[in-house]
């Protein structure tokens, strides 16, 4: 079945609002074996949400529609259904009047909110107990609020059901296997012999933050083929590999230092932060995580870690020796240190925007390890502290 | 003009990466007062892609397609334009070993990325100096990398062309108002009256990670008239405004201390290293930043900070006596300091999840203050951090 993600709201167009909803909605619909044909995002403008149901229409079974269900009048995702299909609007008054009493203590629903509940003719009501609009589905346009968390508890349930009624609920089995330090293209040629000689198995590149996923999909019957191309992916690559599904380096590493019940503590230069920022994203990392020291200014080093300001004289604060030194002014079992030029000012002929030394401590034992990494500051600040993961995982 | 954003690539339908191409390009179209009617998503199949070009077609007179120009044999972008112009691809052989020479120190073009000059026919070519796939616009769909970086510099330099060349660079005035603190519906009653004044000027509420913006738009004779609703806003609401445009409470903190010739040191408990990682995001916070304490655990709280172990015992780390003496810790002139309970465990009756408390230090004045945060663990150290730096603002 192939489906078309429709995100109505002028703001999602032109502002800098990151839609996070079709994110929630995709990863639901592609473990149901969902194909997700187009998303599609539409400002609040009658003619253009209606051109865009007709469209997704023509290439999809099924419609799923986010926003534009409020009380107010650039609230017209009802009206736009309507129209697209050629139908009236009905003003369902007694389910107005149940709803008002149902959720009294939850949530009013005053005059203003008569308009959510006009729906197209022959729609089928989609209950919101989160929320005052309600959602409907018409002729496989499934139309649902805005609200993320009114979403989140209304998409779910109705896609279960969805499925079932027109049997197709096969759900797929998806397997990502999540690479660290190994560059797409190159990933791409070792592991393209394996891919090809299944072609029953879809497979998919993804490159995220943490990491480069693989991702294979296919039937559920044959998840013994996926578990059998994921071996063969092991056999080639597997020193990329950090992990599977739902596996992250920060995640990895929290379970990895409670199980040897060690402490860590940080030692952050470049990174500022953000290396100890994403392991304390994690609730649970309070048991592993003792303390970090953002180092920034070379004083800081001296002071904080004990490197000697000879050493920062003599090899600069980004080298071997001073990220060296940072290591050995943590107290902790364990210690990462991180020391780079971000960029885009700082770099030089010798250490270039992108040099990052890295380093590890585990117990008595130390580890630097020199990186050159690309892209603008953000993007060599967060591979900096994903490669601080990394480090210590491997060498945990 | 209307402009459909075409986005290339499967992992952007299915998988969980966000996109932040699209944002970046709206925002430039935006301030040329170019119309956005769809953003389209689709994958990497050449039949809905081409599918996704004639519907643009049809509802905008320029498309800006990103993604799907990468070397491997899933980067159908060229081949998709062709096909839905019905126009041949041509190898450019003299501008590929152009390339190759001009960017070997810089890098990599091998026989490998020949594909990635491959062009319909009448393409002009959009130089790309960041990466080995240059763009190219045909028939008014032009056509970008996804990769953000090499985006980021292609994408101005052609549209501020662009504009000129079609006779429409007739920018539009926009004015940010960027507010911290106010929630958006308050907001908007609050100043309601003096937007529906001016009907000509288009006014947009835009909720961001740093706060939440106040977007006047208007055609550049309206100047004045946007000033002057300026004013009036400030006059509204003016106590919870913390700048214009491309102010930022960091880069705005960050000017302050410059100014004033003070070091910043920050101690991070909740917010776990991200505060100081939104400030050293910014190349030239080194002349001001001067250390960081993620100090996680209570006994790294008494080590690195002389907070009183009674004093934790007594009230709690999550309590105003606990941040004033982690701010006493700090040795710098300026400090920052947050403790707070980020959720999801750890909440109790008399502070729960989202409870957090802030306190500046100004050489000896110091300040806390308690909040309490809506949202998720991410939310709440968000809010908590960039509410750090706008109590410092406040203060300084």
């Amino acid at each position: 079945m192939k489906c078309t993600i429709l995100l109505i709201g002028s703001e999602l167009l032109n502002g800098m609002m990151v839609d996070t909803n079709s994110i929630f909605i995709a990863e639901i619909l592609n473990k149901y074996g969902i194909e997700i044909v187009n998303k599609i995002v539409v400002g609040d403008k009658i003619d253009d949400i209606v051109n865009s149901i007709k469209y997704a229409k023509n290439n999809s079974q099924l419609i799923i529609a986010s926003g534009g269900l409020g009380p107010t009048i650039d609230d017209i995702t009802r009206e736009a259904v309507a129209k697209a299909l050629n139908k009236e609007l009905l003003y369902e008054e007694t389910r107005f009047n149940e709803m008002k009493i149902k959720y009294k203590n939850s949530f009013n629903i005053t005059k203003n909110n008569e308009r959510q509940f006009m729906f197209p003719e022959g729609s089928i009501i989609i209950e919101n107990e989160k929320g005052s609009a309600p959602g409907f589905i018409v002729d496989d346009i499934a139309c649902f609020p805005g609200v993320p968390f009114e979403l989140h508890d209304m998409f779910p349930k109705f896609i279960s059901k969805y499925v079932v009624d027109k049997g197709i609920d096969d759900k797929f089995y998806i397997k990502d296997i999540l690479t660290w330090d190994i560059p797409e293209s190159f990933l791409e040629t070792e592991i393209i012999d394996i891919i090809n000689s299944e072609p029953d198995i879809f497979t998919e590149f993804l490159a995220k933050d943490y990491g480069v996923l693989v991702r294979l999909i296919a039937k559920q019957d044959m998840k013994d083929k996926v578990e059998s191309m994921k071996e063969k992916i092991y056999n080639k690559i597997g020193n990329y590999i950090f992990g599977e599904d739902s596996d992250r380096l920060d995640t990895i590493i929290i379970k990895k230092l409670e199980e040897k019940n060690f402490k860590l503590s940080v030692a952050e230069s470049c990174t500022g932060g953000l290396l100890s920022s994403i392991i304390l994203s994690n609730s649970g990392a309070s048991s592993v995580y003792e303390e970090g020291y953002i180092t920034y200014s070379n004083n800081s080093k001296v002071k904080n870690l004990n490197v000697d300001s000879e050493t920062i004289d003599k090899y600069g604060a980004v080298s071997e020796e001073t990220v060296y030194e940072m290591l050995k002014g943590l107290k902790t079992e364990i210690g990462i240190a991180i020391s780079g030029v971000a960029g885009p000012n700082g770099g030089t002929l010798e250490k270039p925007v992108g040099t990052v030394y890295i380093g590890t401590k585990i117990i008595d034992k130390y580890l630097v390890k020199k990186y050159n990494f690309r892209g603008d500051r953000d993007n060599i600040r967060r591979r900096a502290a994903y490669s601080g993961l990394n480090l210590l995982r491997i060498n945990l």
